[in-house]
């Protein structure tokens, strides 16, 4: 029952794969839950939807 | 000023309806708290961007 | 897999029990998934802090 | 390290721009915090997969 | 109806007060909404349950 | 930037300090983004607020 909320780039399927595989695998571990129970989700976000220092990633980046 | 923020599958607009209408209903009668204080925000997740049990979807239902 | 998160006012434990037996077997309707693939996390927010119009719950409310 | 979520309509790169700007530098002068420390992921969200008040906005404002 | 999230260190009332009114005044006129439509929570993080750059705050600040 | 929030058990410190360290690793690596970019926020919740199959934890596992 873990829920993981994963923010970042856009990725291929692979990555997401291998970015689920581990971290379930991972927090399964120091948890001491089994992987059944948990659930990762993933949001893609756009460059220009995401800011760090007040800026947008889009513009810091140019 | 509940929000409830729903991570699920596709949905059609009326199963959207549906959905918004039947959690503030439930809601709102079990918080003591009127229908308009809601706030709902649906999600619409893709089957390769979900990963239960460190497999995503999109490969587990193969 | 789909996962509902619901930021609310303190509530005892059967209003959590109501609540999410209401949302699951609604949003399990809905969706038509069966219900043991929902997850709900309910995350109580003091009055403190929620602002709703620019202000404070617990101060529009004094 | 604060992170701060915004979930509002669809924006333009400017809008996007200064909300990042405006909401980094209040926060970081509240929080007495660096501007470099925080991150700001915006979602933008369909009319349709928003409920005010049971009703989503895309039928309410027909 | 937009809905922001704050995730942030502890605050008192006055920075808490401070923090929502800023928000959504300079939201509502970025986004062209009005005022009463904006929901702010804000959920404060003990520096034990925040990580950056794989350490968490409470290490990191020794 | 990226930023991933972990709702799951309590945990005490090591488990958290383990829990950020891999995560970031792992995903660092599949991401191809220094690790520094990173934020990791944990959400302890409670068995009574998390509901699963439309049953609260607290009560299933009685």
């Amino acid at each position: 029952m873990p829920v993981i909320m994963v923010h970042g780039p856009k990725m291929n399927k692979e990555q997401k794969a291998e970015l689920v595989k581990s971290f379930t695998e991972a927090a399964s571990k120091i948890m001491n839950i089994p992987t059944q129970a948990f659930t990762i989700l993933i949001q893609e976000t756009e460059r220009e939807n995401v800011g760090v220092g007040g800026v947008l990633l889009v513009d810091r980046d140019k």
